[in-house]
């Protein structure tokens, strides 16, 4: 969406929708977290926390990038994830809600299951 | 203790007080991030726990340096952090036990508190 232009509501929107999914995902990883560490029993089981917190620290990097001409691919993969609904994103044009909407399909005619 | 020669049965003892001090260490280590993981409030709780999880790994990779070489450096520091008894060591020589209380010494003697 390179191109596209985002209004000053639409940007409050934005950013609300993917603070949402950020602390949505955050609350689940936390309880992943909590979860594990509460199993520990050997050292390794330490170090594989260690490991599991460094993947998913560098995932959620990744996935939350908020500039405006990767926004449609960051809600896509969102609500792909379950993390953001479309009721988040209402407010938003037309237009942009049909192309999250096509990336979606796209992804899903790719995907292998 | 370069040149230093270690008995079969000192090699046991010294392998055994290394793996104890291990085990413990890890121990503690496990219940303070049990602790941390159980306070998760806000997202970056959970990166200040990656953060924590990181650094101690370093730390303890560093710390257990299972070398005859530098085991006497070893054993001293971990008896002064705690994870490690003189009766753990009983049965290495009394110049390897000398050694080690003459590095402890000198640690204290330059240590600030």
């Amino acid at each position: 969406m390179n191109h596209v232009k985002w209004s000053k509501s639409e940007k409050k929107i934005a950013r609300e929708a993917f603070e949402k999914a950020y602390e949505r995902e955050c609350s689940y990883l936390a309880g992943r977290i909590r979860e594990k560490a509460n199993q520990i029993k050997k050292p390794e089981e330490i170090w594989e926390l260690r490991d599991f917190l460094t993947e998913k620290s560098k995932e959620v990097d990744e996935k939350y990038d908020y500039r405006y001409s990767v926004l449609d691919f960051v809600f896509a993969r969102l609500i792909k994830d379950g993390w953001l609904e479309y009721a988040d994103l209402e407010g938003l044009t037309e237009e942009k809600i049909e192309q999250v909407k096509s990336l979606l399909r796209f992804s899903e005619s790719n995907s292998d299951g």
